[in-house]
């Protein structure tokens, strides 16, 4: 009855219910208490998260106090300070540092394309961002035609015709597909891969149509690879409207040609951190429940939904399980990873670090799609496992958040889950992140207050009662 | 089959599966064969709205073409003009406008509030509108001290305190309701109702907070009523910042005053219009499945998503029926309901002529709840017609709006309700809505394309489904 005393001042009508259910209907029925107990819980994390709004709160000093956080920047360094502060500003425990060696790449200030010799258009500026990694133009930039291509093998089909030209990956987002993550998925290979297949066939350089089903005016960028048996050529995402227009000149005209000018650049490696900030289990305090986002971001918006708004979750779950007073059996931990975007290096360390530690980490729960309304969780783990949380879909009704299913986790958490322990991931609406995602969208503006304080609630409310009744 | 060959060159994928479906496994069995033709169709549907986008690209001209559409305003009569071309240019059937006697009221230029006399902030203007309806102030404006209340009760209660005074409504909509629009229904008495009770005790004006749970500096206007038998006094929103403002300053002065000066005007009554449009059945051409919104909006913003997102929906399930050639067995008609925000007008007119016609309403759905993504229908039938309906949940599985219940329609088609109509609403995303609802918020850029399509084809679904099916 602790937890039940604990929000009697804050919740006397779901407390006469959860009484009146003991007393009358259920004396010796200890599940149905417990379940009475766990909604009472839910709603109380919830009503708290709506009413406070302190995920929104920290989300707007992230966006506009720090701003975007490209892993390696200035920026970057205070975000993890942030962080540091904010944790212990709310109590968490055990508030720490833990050190990760990440990339240092800048964007430097140009970035200009101009479609030089069009009969049509004449000359005119196209909207483009340099991909994370990408190598400069020499100074006076890169003229060369253009040749659209649809995909990576159309690409190395060109075979000599490349030789001295600019490729330009135009396959869309698949707008018919459902799920826009799946449709990035099938889309965004142009991005990360096309350098290394242009260069191949003797291009000097690539624009990749930016990966999203809108139609804006802002390049989306992102991470491409480079091979180290392959030239090294520079890459910019263009905007999907200016993709749009290059095709068709490319289309009416010959010989379309693009001048590139790019002043990006790689430095050495920097060490940078994980945050980490926790509360600590009162009966099993070395059993952890991770929750997280990724701290670091592009560097062309705020970063708000990708990752801010799962940073800010992670943060704000325990804030709402400890301002109710709350005492989870197993420890519940906040980690804050550090460069994701550039290349997944804050998961990985933090997985070494665990490996070598053996802290035993029952499940991790990660959110990095956007703060966007919750629909469900997606677990990684066996059949029996996924069967027990799917059990607690109940308390994820009121917020049209209960679907729970086999498969799910995240980047950042995903080395735990070799390691045995269950991964997680936040599931949410899904239409509207790739308006946003790795541009100049996605700022603070887009984030709604609500459907980001129900993230962090059903991140809260799962992570609680994982600590409660573990996995097994 | 014949719907199947339609589509065949569309969709020869789906088309294999069923009539595999039909050869090996259900050879005699129709039921199968219908649920799968349903299905290949839902996704046509779904397909062809998120490829085309054209209830986004109405949206779009509907809101920069047309702009705000104030029931009896130029811009109102432009918009029926507007959707009689559109409908007539996508080859709808039987278009034609029915007349409608609406309200005219014109906010007219000034919309001007200021604290005048505090300690605190000295002089500062707060943003306010006047609510549709509302009479004018004096030239000079209204000086008075403002008396705060959180109910129309409170402000009854203050008897002789409030002669001379300014009655300021105070109440939030409650943030920890999940569904919004139940917490607007329990703030929105304050704005329709809350200027009768001020001008029975003697106040001289009225403001009231915006109905929005947002901290946001633009007011939310809407309608409010007055009683012939109560002094007609002027009344505004103020926006929720101002609104926290005023009410901290009144806890901490004395004798807090505003300068408040309207110049809104009321004008006779003018003619106006619903717009009809239709595909006549293939066997029922006499009874009639209605999709609609209502085409009027508030004049602050674009009207977005209250209700331009509902009209264009409602004009593009009809074109995406007639482009796949789809041939449905009952009439399914287009209703551009005119002037709903004004108090309903246009909904009753319509119901009135069907009364004289006696042309048989089947079912009505109306879109007036945002273009966010769809999450299933409300139904007001009896028991054995919604089940009926709801044994169709399958066909929204994919987008996610698998959810038909009892309960539901919207504002323009009860009327139709209480002649024996099913009358149907769908349901969408709630947390957005009023963020937007009735402000300088509800723009065009506030709608997101694939949320806007999804509900297209949502009301395209439903709506030949129960062309081909009936109800009972």
């Amino acid at each position: 009855m602790k937890i039940i005393r604990n929000l009697f001042f804050l919740f006397p009508i779901f407390i006469l219910i959860s009484i009146h259910s003991l007393t009358f209907n259920n004396l010796f029925s200890q599940p149905r208490l417990l379940q009475d107990s766990y909604l009472t819980i839910a709603k109380a994390i919830t009503d708290t998260a709506l009413a406070d709004a302190q995920a929104y709160s920290m989300l707007k000093a992230l966006c506009y106090d720090i701003g975007p956080r490209l892993c390696g920047s200035p920026q970057a360094a205070a975000a993890v300070e942030w962080s540091r502060q904010t944790m212990m500003k709310l109590g968490l425990e055990n508030v720490h540092l833990q050190p990760v060696i990440v990339p240092h790449w800048e964007r430097g200030k140009i970035a200009e394309a101009t479609i030089i010799n069009s009969t049509i258009v004449g000359t005119v500026p196209i909207s483009i961002a340099a991909l994370g990694g990408s190598v400069a133009t020499p100074e006076m930039g890169i003229v060369a035609e253009v040749i659209e291509v649809q995909s990576l093998k159309e690409a190395a089909s060109l075979g000599q015709k490349a030789q001295g030209k600019i490729i330009f990956y135009n396959r869309p987002m698949n707008p018919k597909t459902m799920n826009t993550f799946a449709a990035y998925g099938n889309a965004v290979d142009q991005r990360t891969l096309g350098v290394i297949e242009a260069a191949k066939v003797g291009a000097l350089a690539v624009l990749v149509r930016s990966a999203t089903t809108r139609l804006d005016k802002v390049p989306h960028t992102g991470l491409m690879q480079y091979d180290e048996n392959v030239p090294r050529i520079p890459a910019a995402a263009i905007s999907t409207v200016d993709a749009e227009l290059l095709s068709k000149l490319i289309q009416q005209e010959k010989n379309v040609r693009v001048r590139l000018r790019l002043d990006c650049q790689r430095y050495p490696n920097i060490e940078s951190a994980n945050v980490i900030g926790e509360i600590v289990g009162t009966e099993k305090p070395d059993e952890v429940i991770l929750i997280g986002g990724h701290l670091d971001s592009w560097d062309v918006g705020h970063g708000a939904h990708d990752d801010g708004a799962g940073c800010v979750q992670a943060i704000e779950s325990l804030r709402l399980i400890k301002v109710l007073g709350l005492k989870p059996k197993r420890t519940i931990r906040a980690v804050m990873f550090m460069c994701e975007e550039f290349g997944i290096y804050g998961g990985p360390a933090y997985a070494d670090s665990i490996r070598k530690s053996g802290l035993k980490h029952i499940a991790a729960i990660e959110a990095d799609r956007g703060g966007f309304a919750p629909r469900g969780f997606g677990v990684s783990a066996d059949a029996k496992i996924v069967k027990k949380i799917k059990e607690w879909e109940y308390l994820f009704e009121a917020m049209e958040a209960a679907n729970i299913f086999q498969g799910g986790g995240g980047p950042d958490i995903s080395p735990l889950n070799e390691m045995g322990t269950v991964t997680i991931g936040l599931m949410v609406d899904y239409h509207r992140y790739f308006d946003y995602h790795h541009s100049a969208n996605d700022v603070f503006e887009a984030v709604n207050e609500r459907e980001l304080e129900l993230g962090a609630a059903a991140m809260a409310i799962l992570a609680y009662v994982l600590a409660m009744e573990g996995v097994e």
